[in-house]
């Protein structure tokens, strides 16, 4: 079938005259999910990873996926009809250059594709050919339908007038006519809506045109808009998807902004070819919806607040766990427990539940098939979070399943991970500092030791919106955005120790302003509360200062935390928070 | 004299239809230096600062200059004649769109502004128009000759043809047929010669085309090359200044690397009206000679053995320096010092001696007319450095004058920001950090404070070349260019106190590999050897690591410098540099 399906794709380049097709596993949002009538990698190419580019060309094809997915890609796809890469290893722009002549020309699909993402094989040289409609569409007679998840209103603290406003400024101020608006969640923040097409983050799919007048059309499926949403949406202009690129035509001769990280290139092609003049710029709402306003600020305290309860069960629980549970029964338990958490409305991602060796596959994804169980004297790591009404959660911990002492070379790197999560947590900096200078802050302490990790420290969350949010993030990767007071960000150092066991700490920080500097100055606050295995910790490595910010924090976590536990969870927590070296988790000898 | 100077501008600029005229001290190759000859500025204005922009309008003009020459600007400037303004309070490119209409045109000297320079305009929305010739050199008729001094042989440790087939390799492998080198320092690098142009740097000024065959074409004044130097630039294409637009209209056709950021944006200009492909990318020397081959390390490990007997020298002097010693005898004594180390060739900028409030102003430059008197029990702080045929230095050291105790503020402050620079010496990190990753390291200890600095941490040395090197640099404005073996940076944290005192504390810092870690990784070695002030030092907040870095870096300066001192000197030295808390300069009680 997928032969059949490969031959079809040939014809349509044959048609016109393309030597190549690209087709990655975007959809017309270019986020992080999307729904199965995007599926197109999968349909072509049978691979359903998360993340995935395949490369037709006449004679060959080949499917590009990152370490994460080499197994999936083997076992997913017929070894006769793709070959398989390593996107890293071999990446896919100058492997496609070595395939193809000089004047070759290659397919892709506009709306899948942003501008950057272009430009990275234009930049290499190769010839790029925006091909409409896409091949793939015009073969899958039998594509599911497009979600249509009811969009409901979401009465937020800042009113959506207020946020428009403030966006339009931006445009205003940047002489800009108008912005496209291509990602859901940005549409969510502006116009007080949530919605369910997607897993794990709750937006209706939609495109938007926000002018500089801080008007508002909306592109959205009238089958999503009950009586009552349109009604919360007076004053938006409410038009059905198909209308969209009438709209565009209709901004010939105005300077219309489009993110050209976030955008489909499509966009900006069509308003070129009306005569409109394209400004690549981010997304307007991006940097606003980052900087929580306060009843965002105080949504984020009460949901970690019941959160915690949930985690807090799960890890007194998991002591007294039946004989034989594995890392899937081991989520599930968690998640039920998140479920009688008032508020509750889904896992903000998939748990990553990683006993033992599987802990140090930085993005291991459990099955109930696949799942190991729990062995006794291993380290177990869960990462996971939950969208709640008034906002998303992501915490990891990593425990230690005992009944026997850890080995040393554990507690040690655990216990650099964690300085590295305090150094982080209690950094105090000028304003103007961005994440990427404050990624080393967290390494430091592995550093000194040789070893590091291979993933960023933290990335940025959103509000009852995305638990992957931009423009800030706590990596030497992201972007030079400066912290501003109301950012959510993770605090995540770890250590992996391939075969063996995976360690990492992570706990939510909102930035704060520090009044207590003489210059302006911003700090973060701890938002999760949930004890950290104290058998793990090394004491001897700790200095005092660390040593007295764990026993505070564990002193908050009893004391915000504990009376919200049902009897038993209190007690585990009353031992669990005890100060280090007291209680009868004692801490270990030193080298024992 | 100004008034006429100005008309005559005016009248150029009304010849050329031009609404302003823009002129910054920047020379043909936009260093760090200028000789007289290129001192436009100082003749258009008056004001000799070694940073400033005019602008010329038809009935106005401005000067521009930072906060260091608020106060000479005023001196130096006819206030009926020329606005002053703060270039970062008031930036000009705003400043100008204010002034003038929508289609106004504003001429430069392509030769004195980089293309990036240009740009900052033009995306500001102005219309930047070329002129040539500059109308201050058609006016300026008693212009100083341009320097003449004699081009040299540098017998470095890497041949010229190595250098020159690394830098082609370069062009080669991004398809570039040739690039252009503007900047004397990658010219010297790279032909293995030093001149005595331009204070402070010894180079030559001249042009270079290099080819991706690695074939090089110098474009020099022949009066500057001795029968010697011409022997040894054999297979080196020697040609007089007045060859190079030929040579540049020669490049028809081809592709030609011009660095955007320093390289006149003229070289550009001319290459596109000739028919050739101009690609904007780094000048090709600026990596290779950042990284010091194992010649140069030696080198700058043997200049700063010598220069630190000169500078303890200095700080054993300074405390029995006669009483009324100023910041200008100061600094010549400790010069005098200098002069009598071997290899010493001249100072490698102009020394920041600054006692007491003058400590604060973080480019503070003395004279013999205002020098301040060293006063009894003040700070002071000395920011020197020496060019030696081995290598280039650059220290600061902050002192106590004595004979009293220091406030707790200052030697609380002294003591944050010696752990800063402990901090960032002792770090080891994986291939691929880069400065702007590392500089919170440095600031942690004043941030945790609510302290900090308005300068970067560090910056580039040069091998007997600029103090000032790139592309590299410890600062979070620096660019992310990951650190690698054998660059030179310097680790300057400081604290200043507006009317009060200044400290930095300012080591050169060698990143050398680390064999010990489990992955690729790098540290730093310290090259600069003098002791830091323990009366300065609150040993209560340094932590056990802390003390035994400052205690084994002391033993390191007395071991290794010590046996090179006179009596005197070597006496003092083992009272400065003996473990903290003991010997005659005991620490003093904490608070007191």
């Amino acid at each position: 079938m997928t032969r059949t399906r490969l031959d079809t794709i040939r014809a349509a380049m044959a048609a016109a005259s393309l030597d190549a097709f690209v087709l990655s596993r975007a959809d017309e949002h270019l986020g992080e999910y999307v729904p199965p009538s995007a599926e197109r990698l999968a349909w072509l190419t049978g691979f359903t990873g998360s993340a995935g580019l395949a490369i037709i060309l006449p004679g060959r094809a080949a499917l590009f996926t990152d370490g994460r997915y080499t197994l999936q890609a083997e076992h997913e796809t017929d070894p006769a009809l793709f070959e398989r890469h390593h996107v890293t290893d071999e990446p896919p722009q100058p492997w496609l250059r070595e395939q193809l002549h000089q004047a070759a020309r290659i397919g892709y699909d506009p709306r899948l594709f942003s501008a950057e993402g272009v430009a990275r094989y234009q930049d290499a040289g190769l010839t790029m050919v925006p091909l409409e409609p896409n091949p793939v569409d015009q073969a899958w007679t039998d594509r599911p339908q497009p979600p249509m998840a009811p969009a409901y209103p979401y009465p937020a603290g800042t009113a959506s007038s207020a946020k428009r406003a403030a966006a339009a400024k931006i445009l205003a101020d940047a002489k800009h006519d108008a912005a496209i608006l291509t990602d859901p969640h940005s549409i969510a923040w502006l116009l007080n809506i949530r919605g369910g097409d997607l897993p794990y983050t709750p937006v209706a799919l939609a495109f938007a045109i926000l002018g500089a007048d801080a008007s508002v059309r909306l592109f959205i499926s009238p089958g999503k808009l009950t009586r009552t949403t349109s009604d919360w949406l007076s004053g938006i202009g409410l038009h059905p998807p198909e209308a969209l690129p009438d709209a565009l035509d209709a901004l010939a001769g105005r300077t219309v902004r489009v993110d050209p990280a976030g955008a489909p290139v499509w966009f900006a092609q069509r308003l070129e070819l009306a005569g409109a003049k394209v400004a690549e710029a981010p997304d307007p709402c991006l940097l606003l919806k980052a900087c929580k306003d306060e009843w965002e600020r105080q949504g984020a305290r009460a949901a970690h607040h019941r959160d915690a309860a949930a985690l807090i069960r799960f890890l007194a629980w998991l002591e007294q766990r039946p004989s034989g549970t594995d890392e899937h029964q081991a989520a599930e338990r968690l998640l039920a427990f998140r479920r009688e958490v008032s508020g509750f409305r889904s896992e903000s991602f998939p748990a990553i539940s990683g006993a033992g060796p599987n802990g140090a596959i930085i993005h291991y994804r459990v099955t109930e098939a696949t799942a190991r169980p729990l062995a006794d004297d291993e380290a177990y790591l869960i990462d996971s979070g939950a969208q709640y009404q008034d906002g998303t959660t992501d915490v990891t911990r990593t425990v230690w399943t005992g009944p026997g002492l850890p080995p040393p070379d554990l507690r040690q790197a655990y216990t650099r991970v964690l300085q590295g999560h305090i150094a982080l947590a209690t950094a105090r900096f000028p304003k103007g500092v961005a994440g990427p200078h404050l990624d080393a802050l967290a390494r430091r302490p592995l550093w000194d030791a040789g070893l590091d990790y291979d993933h960023g420290t933290g990335h940025g969350v959103g509000s009852f919106l995305s638990v992957h949010e931009g423009p800030a993030g706590l990596s030497r990767a992201a972007r030079p955005i400066p912290l501003a007071p109301g950012m959510i960000l993770s605090d995540e150092p770890g250590y992996y120790e391939p075969g063996r066991f995976g360690i990492r700490l992570e706990n939510l920080l909102l930035v704060v302003p520090d009044e207590t500097a003489a210059r302006p100055f911003l700090r973060f606050e701890t938002l999760t509360l949930a004890p950290f295995d104290r058998r793990l910790i090394d004491k001897a490595l700790l200095s005092p200062a660390e040593h007295a910010w764990l026993d505070a924090y564990h002193a908050r976590v009893l004391e915000e935390v504990g009376p919200n536990l049902p009897e038993a969870a209190r007690t585990w927590l009353e031992r669990a928070a005890a100060p280090l070296g007291t209680g009868s988790l004692t801490n270990p000898a030193p080298n024992s």
